[in-house]
């Protein structure tokens, strides 16, 4: 851990000195004061941004907990390589990178230069009878996110945000929230990708009965993880914790990077230092997951796609947040007036 | 009015089989859907995007309703001549044109190419003794914002924000609220640029008394317009209603800005099929006010600052919005399966 060598007044008094009521610009000066400070300089920058979108099969999806089928993940995966999805729209938008990654999807996709091979299996184990994975396969999932975030890194990028892909994945994203905060699982779980009540009731007994069947299992998050699994929610949890260690501002999207982020704040409570939410999406639980990490998120656009999504839109809220702090005058350069003690 | 080729069913349709659950994209398929429909077409464009921002000065600043001095409105103005206000930083971030324009402004600015003289005078009437503005002077506010539209729309431009600047102005603004949604003013009122308790005790005083002393005034939007004033006010209203009037986009800012929202959709309803409310603002009495109006708005940053700042930082959200209905790829197109009936 580097000393920093620009103070936290120092900040707020550049940010509080800019030509605008104080605090005026509401979340966009929390945001400046946090990349500032992540980056110990009253001149930040957002240099090489990137999104990782890490995509994997769930054995899950056969327990029919999802509105589609199993095999939308490749094809997903096939349509992020094509340029088609939403995230590919949004990063060409706003100049991101984005990288593809197989971290586990039931496919064989070849050898494709878009596509970015960490596969650590075909699918995980369906857990409501095993576990999702075994403890080798977290492990080598939390050390591939961090693998490829070191070469992100090395490309000068310090901004990176993380987005997934994973037909059953709400289902091992509520169930690991369910276990690692104590909350019931009604409360964690919603319609995913758009299940009607029954199908919602049948999620839900569904994920009752394998939270039963996995309750030896121990508490800490690398366990919890491996009982619940999802290859993407273990390999963007390894990336987390690797951004933050380098430095680097970790974009969190909806609600399955949200239970990644809270994996990796479980396993070096640091992270949250370096993460900025992005979108708090329209998932039932993804609410009250925010509200038990204590943090609230940029955008509210009613969203429930992932991808990365989130973090792509509000990408352009932190560059506005490093303009003003760069590029804003101040009342004494520009010949404004301060607030009267009296108002006149 | 024209009439429509594109109906509301192939609109929907072409958001529909987007690769992505069906309303995935929340808030951002709201805003496809309404510029496909403005614009008449399922391959929408923004073209030339413009925010004007209208200064003045209020007469009622001289009653101790505003944390800042009155001499911050022309201060401001040359800072965003200047180019160090943070509506100079987020339009040069996004491309969009800025234009300033002396709406009324107390300060006599000489002739400058950076800002459009539509003075009607040097500053309203303090509306706790008489009218803000005589009938004219308001007659004149509505003519000047159409013919300056006119102007932006003849350079292409078919997306525009409106935007302000006047030391006063949400007295002024929450004075209209209360008088044409008849709500008390204790809940249109807010601290503005940052009053304290005593100070917004003050200003309820004053407004409540303002209140009384012209309820003769007839109901319509225009005597109320005339009687409680902001030369800005009114004159964004104008440009609101020419906007519409010629099928453009009318970006919303915060609470001044919906308050001239609120004038213009009183004297033209339809306006409201044009207009995209930008940011809900920390001001106490702008909820309330989306919510009579019965809109939701995109951003929620707890920003009060005006000038367009909500416009701006939401523009990339529309580009977005048009963007993924433009160039996101259907089911069929991806080889993407659709939803099952019976979750596998």
């Amino acid at each position: 851990m580097h000393t920093a060598t620009i103070t936290t007044q120092e900040i707020q008094a550049k940010i509080d000195l800019k030509t605008k009521p104080l605090g005026a610009l509401g979340s966009l000066e929390k945001l400046a004061f946090q990349i500032a400070s992540v980056q110990d300089t009253l001149s930040p920058e957002l240099v090489n941004p990137h999104i990782i979108v890490f995509a994997a099969s769930h054995g899950i999806a056969s327990e029919g907990v999802s509105a589609y089928p199993s095999e939308v993940t490749p094809q997903m995966v096939l349509n992020f390589i094509g340029g088609g999805a939403a995230i590919n729209v949004f990063t060409r938008q706003h100049g991101i990178n984005l990288l593809l990654v197989d971290a586990g999807v039931d496919y064989d996709f070849g050898q494709n230069a878009k596509l970015i091979d960490a596969k650590v299996n075909f699918g995980t184990k369906s857990f409501a009878q095993q576990p999702a994975m075994t403890a080798t396969e977290c492990r080598q999932c939390l050390e591939k996110g961090a693998e490829l975030v070191r070469k992100v890194q090395q490309t000068g990028c310090n901004v990176i945000g993380f987005g997934e892909m994973g037909i059953g994945n709400t289902s091992s994203a509520s169930a690991i929230m369910s276990r690692l905060l104590n909350i019931p699982i009604s409360e964690c779980v919603g319609r995913g990708t758009g299940l009607d009540e029954a199908q919602l009731d049948r999620k839900v007994a569904v994920l009752t009965a394998a939270l039963k069947h996995h309750q030896q299992v121990p508490d800490d998050a690398e366990s919890v993880l491996t009982a619940f699994g999802g290859f993407e929610i273990a390999m963007m949890c390894g990336a987390m914790l690797e951004a933050a260690r380098l430095g680097m501002l970790v974009l969190v999207d909806g609600f399955i990077a949200s239970v990644s982020y809270l994996c990796a704040s479980k396993m070096d409570p640091s992270v949250e230092r370096y993460a900025v939410f992005c979108h708090q999406s329209n998932e039932r639980g993804h609410r009250l997951l925010l509200q038990s990490l204590g943090v609230d998120a940029l955008l509210k656009l009613d969203m429930r796609l992932g991808e990365g999504t989130g973090c792509a839109l509000a990408y352009p809220l932190l560059q506005s947040a490093v303009a003003f702090l760069n590029e804003m005058a101040s009342f004494e350069s520009a010949g404004v007036s301060q607030k009267t003690e009296t108002p006149a």
